[in-house]
């Protein structure tokens, strides 16, 4: 085993640096979030960061990064207030990577990665035509991160479509089977295969399978 | 396809509902945080919420929940300001789940889960031995959403200890093949498989694995 104090990590090359640090915090949730401007102009990118935030109100949050190339999301949401979060198969992974590329403001990544939009009811934001599963949310939250100047953008859930064949009688979306994806670091797709379900953890009492 | 709209998803079941809104964020990182009060008395709980924040500084970030069965970690973190991060890997992946249940406050998960504890240098949080990860952080942020009262509470990184037969020569740190797990929900865990990485996206140049 190699340990490495605040001295070592800070002495790190800084693109070194970067690969480690973005591996520490484990398997990463990967989805691309789609947003569209008042003028019509879409925008898709790729995030490693959203999270659950909530289900009683239905939150997710995602990291807005300070000066990166997904400003494009951001500037949108703020203009609409609308976006989407879609999920990233195998069959989409590269598509999916490709987004991250620093395409001009006047360029969608749907058309660039030649991934389809798909708009559901009325929702205002597109959604990613081949995520098996796709969700709609409206910002409802800013939250400023002063230490690093980046952002927590909150949504609230307003819509989803999923496909029922993967969803459990007592409301578990199984993600491993369909394909989704997960990530480490900046660069590393991974698939994922199901070691288990278990039981409500009780203090004394045995873990059961389900 | 089913979609659910926001009417429907409000109707949903409570129970249903969390299950389901716990899936959508795609694949979860599993971590268990090891804190320590000033009495001495070690705390151990698993959260699949923990995020990266940033490489320069190297800071992360976890949610804490209202009133949850995690409370004694933040309570720990407010009187010491440190943490550690350890990752979850199928090995432990049990044991890691059973921390969740609500232990009393001077019962230690440590023991309850015969979970070894492991101390590296004068780290005042314990990490936990068999975790092939260990991150040690000290608290630099608390940030409040209010929202649905949870909070962001953000480390910096102090130290890290690691396996370097699984650490590249750019600094990626490969997790899949030492078995770190994923998760979906709130009780599903995974296995990962690497599909690939692939070079930094630029406009207008095919994607290359490296």
């Amino acid at each position: 085993m190699r340990t490495f104090t605040l001295e070592e990590i800070n002495d790190l090359d800084k693109r070194y640096r970067t690969n480690l640090i973005n591996c520490l915090s484990g398997i990463k949730s990967m989805n691309l979030i789609g947003t569209k401007n008042k003028k019509g102009q879409t925008n898709l990118a790729i995030f490693n960061s959203v999270i659950h935030l909530g289900a009683h109100p239905a939150l997710m949050g995602f990291i807005q990064r300070p000066a990166s190339v997904e400003r494009h999301t951001f500037e949108n949401i703020k203009e609409t207030s609308y976006f989407t979060i879609n999920s990233v198969t195998e069959e989409i992974h590269k598509q999916a990577h490709q987004t991250a590329a620093r395409y001009e403001r006047e360029e969608s990544e749907f058309d660039e990665t030649s991934l389809e939009t798909a708009y559901i009811n009325d929702f205002y934001a597109p959604f990613v035509a081949k995520s098996p599963l796709k969700i709609g949310l409206e910002c409802v939250e800013v939250i400023p991160i002063p230490i690093n100047n980046t952002q927590l953008i909150i949504g609230k859930v307003k819509l989803i479509q999923l496909n029922e064949e993967f969803l459990k009688s007592d409301g578990f979306l199984s993600l491993h089977d369909q394909g989704v994806v997960g990530g480490t670091g900046l660069d590393s797709y991974l698939s994922t295969n199901e070691i288990g379900r278990y039981s409500y953890a009780k203090p004394d009492l045995p873990l059961e399978k389900i």
